[in-house]
């Protein structure tokens, strides 16, 4: 297992870390900042016990790496990346057909971090991320997911192909996007789903293409060439759950 | 009409911003910078009698709004806000029932931009922005957008709910987002529609949603609150395009 360091920001980020059971190591809050959510992120503090520190403006600065703490900087026990295992039990452990997301290759931390906060509403067991050339769960991703970390498992793999072809073993079908493939409308999406989301710019790599059962295209009725990676991903997600029955 | 100055900053938006026949002002390219999508613009910009510049990369940066100008930026004629009876226009001159996104105070340059292309490619024939609170079309709105911002006419109004109801008497229906609201896919959805997406955080004023015809959710499995603002509009945005037919 890996682990990664990392701060988390911001109010809604912490009081959700906070609330999720999380171990915070550290809390860094603005000297003098007693407005509600502050005072709310204070009394989950004092129930866990957690070291609080009140510090300047420039001290907060200094410790943000994304640069928009809003006067609140947790310092977290890390997350810790899930085995694939772990996604499957999960599906199993709710009696559900597994719904995983892949992402091949998504380098914009905000991106990464909608799509996880995707996932968890959507229901989505887990996502599966690639070692190399991809970005890891940074403070900025752990802001952008919402809170969405703290209870959607992360995998990563060093070969997104090869875990493919050992999930297909486990009877999942997978469906990666491409809009030169057949409209999602049209595709039967249910039972035990892998969605693949490609990469801003390149899309799905070959390689991984080739292993998946079926190209789902969203409909594209505009002037420009694709929707945002996290967008499409969300457009995405909701036929599957649309299919699944709500 | 209202006028806005901006450049346009990174390859693709570039290049977009000269196919969809944009009048460049002028154009500043990193010296020596020779690839394939660089040689693109130069020959776009070659047709259109555009001044070239070439320039070192201290003085990209210093131009530069985003950061992110990728050796390439464009000075542009400024977009123009169209009116909101041009979006009713455009819809007509396709024989289309018209769609309308209105957004209630985006603040988030990213998510109004990635909104702006969402909008272009479900097949919307306009955007509706308030005047005050919101962002305008800024540098990283237009970038974002990823040439989206050259096809999808965006009007700028003072009151989003006197709009609202001026459109009703047009024929329009409006559904504001809400995870209150009654799933979407039970919701018609179909015939002239008005979608209203309200800012991250407080989601739709209760003014406008007091307007609103139907109130949509989309189905949340997870354990946090809220889609980002952009997911959400394509959520919803393609169930109207399903609705409508492909």
């Amino acid at each position: 297992m890996a682990y990664e360091e990392f701060t988390i920001e911001g109010r809604n980020a912490v009081i959700e870390a906070f609330r999720s059971g999380r171990t915070i190591d550290k809390l860094y809050i603005l000297d003098g900042c007693q407005d509600g959510p502050v005072m709310t992120i204070r009394r989950e503090a004092k129930k866990q016990d957690t070291v609080v520190k009140y510090v300047t403006r420039e001290r907060l600065d200094q410790l943000s790496v994304t640069g928009r703490h809003q006067g609140v900087i947790a310092v977290a026990a890390a997350y810790r990346y899930a085995e694939v295992s772990d996604i499957l039990q999960a599906a199993e452990e709710k009696g559900e057909a597994p719904f995983l997301f892949l992402l091949d290759d998504i380098e914009d931390p905000h991106n990464l971090g909608a799509i996880i906060r995707t996932a968890n509403l959507a229901g989505a067991h887990g996502v599966i991320i690639p070692k190399n050339h991809a970005v890891g769960l940074t403070a900025t991703v752990a802001r952008t997911s919402a809170g969405a970390l703290n209870y959607t498992p992360v995998a990563r793999v060093t070969n997104l192909s090869r875990t493919i072809e050992d999930l297909k073993k486990e009877g999942l079908w997978f469906v990666c996007a491409d809009m030169d493939g057949t409209s999602m409308y049209q595709l039967d999406l249910k039972g035990p789903i892998g969605l693949v989301i490609g990469s801003e710019g390149n899309g799905v790599s070959r390689l991984v293409r080739e292993k998946c059962d079926m190209t789902a295209a969203i409909p594209m009725k505009g002037n420009i060439d694709s929707l945002n990676a996290s967008v499409a991903a969300g457009v995405l997600a909701y036929e599957i759950v649309r299919q699944r029955g709500v």
